[in-house]
């Protein structure tokens, strides 16, 4: 029996991982791979790297830090959680031998994250990394003077068009179909004068050599269009992964686990960190900070069972 | 008139300041000095420097960001400040030149921090940082095989020195007068063989040559008596720098500004961040994460405003 088991190894599970381990806790860490989302980064054509966020380098540190402690952390993808009063049953499918095992836990830290930016279009996945990525707010520092193409099919893409607009040179938005997004929002995107609007289209594939060049896109049955830059971003509203908890504790509409201020969710031993929460804002300094709190309110919740 | 005013440039100011600089918003950053309580590291006795943690490099980063962006921040003491309904007026009192001024914002971000661990006994000011230090968690790398002094007037002094327990050699651990503590988790520290407690004992002055060495402590009238130590650890509880918003924004019977998991106050232009909040976790990662949550809320609520 552990005392706090973590589930999701992507910054906000590290960062709790880490403050359950300066505190003593008894842990375990499931997850498939761990770095989560951040493993993946993204190059543009001639950027010149420049970091003001040190977020990056934080997830790497603890990465590090936890698979020296071995014993901490376990490879694996859960397959069901179940809430035996006492303590959790965590169900986990092994990949190291396709072996199926099982974890109990005293408390739990959800950080599964959130998932579903990509579109499933020739050439994304070739060019994922290579002049493909998600977040254009992460990356702001490599847009200026570029051309910038943009996905989605919510609000969220319109806020980062806007806020891509003060940096790059163009910015081309593409709004997919059946979207559900603010008019008002879309009309000031669109006063922008480096903005280019194209509602209702949906992308066909990407093209380019070494890095992605060029994106096709299309509206109802019209002639396909080809539109040329430097950086395309797809910023599709995200699906939190909350699949395994949403009998345990209280979402939103949808998906997202509700967390208060210390990231306590409705049931009292159960914690959130990160994307898959209510806070969502995919920032990796805020889910690194999400985590560590997580982290301390769980042992918290430990000390306290310790006491009671 | 600017679109955000930041009270406060600790971690949670900064990172606050950082994320609306990056979404264009104009701001004014406002406090005494750049940094917070993050410019006072703590050395101790043939410490060897190892950080797992980053927070503070990044801290580093942001304020000589801010720093260069000179037009975005102003060093001064807020006196005062006032909710016009359509504006908040802050009123400042500017040590060069000792002038006073006021500036005008849409919204507010209040991360104005806590206060309150020093004691004012002899020694304490000259042994800050030379083996005086608050938040112990924050030094437990520096710990094993030392001699550890804390003293407090709470639980979270209690909570550090079971932490602390894990780590060092030996704990002195000094509960003040008049604390307010549980007793359950005195018992569960006193029970631990590292930990010594000194029950109702005030710290008289420390001493030492290059770095603290000694502290006298005392019961009532009783003989003082000396303990040696290798680390010094002041774990009051801290006071809430919330009065220049206590009329405005509702806070919990200790002064803390509450704030729900996007950092929102119960006035929807005003957002809180760091240890002035009911979050009440002295760290500087989370600080940040906090801060860079208020800063894209207040920039929501900013770019909501400019479409209503």
């Amino acid at each position: 029996m552990y005392e706090v088991a973590i589930v999701g190894a992507g910054p906000a599970g590290l960062a709790a991982a880490m403050y359950c381990i300066r505190k003593g806790v008894d842990l375990q860490l499931v997850a498939p791979t761990l770095g989560g989302k951040t493993t993946a980064t993204v190059n543009f054509p001639d950027m010149t790297e420049y970091h003001v966020i040190k977020a990056r380098e934080q997830v790497h540190v603890f990465r590090g830090r936890i698979e020296y402690l071995d014993h901490t952390y376990r490879l694996a993808h859960v397959t069901e959680i179940v809430d035996q009063r006492d303590h959790f049953l965590i169900r986990l499918h092994q990949h190291k031998g396709d072996a199926y095992d099982s974890i109990q836990a005293e408390t739990l830290i959800v950080a599964t994250g959130a998932r579903g930016e990509y579109i499933n279009v020739p050439g994304e996945r070739k060019f994922a990394g290579l002049g493909v990525g998600t977040s254009a707010i992460s990356y702001t520092h490599a847009l200026p003077d570029r051309d910038v193409f943009m996905v989605g099919n919510s609000d969220r893409v319109i806020e980062a068009a806007i806020e891509a607009a003060q940096h790059a040179r163009t910015v081309h938005l593409v709004i997919e179909p059946h979207a559900d997004y603010t008019h008002h929002y879309l009309e000031l995107a669109d006063r922008l004068e480096s903005i280019t609007v194209y509602n209702g289209y949906h992308v066909r594939g990407f093209a380019g050599e070494e890095f992605a060049r060029e994106v096709e896109i299309q509206r109802g049955a019209a002639e396909p269009r080809t539109i040329q830059a430097d950086a395309f971003f797809l910023e599709r509203e995200p699906e939190p992964n909350s699949a395994l908890v949403r009998h345990l504790v209280e979402c939103d509409d949808r998906g997202y686990i509700k967390i208060d201020e210390k990231n306590s969710t409705s049931h009292p031993l159960i914690f959130a960190a990160g994307d898959v929460t209510t806070v969502g804002i995919e920032q990796i300094l805020i889910a690194l900070g999400e985590g560590a709190r997580a982290g301390l309110s769980a042992y918290r919740a430990v000390t306290a069972g310790k006491l009671s």
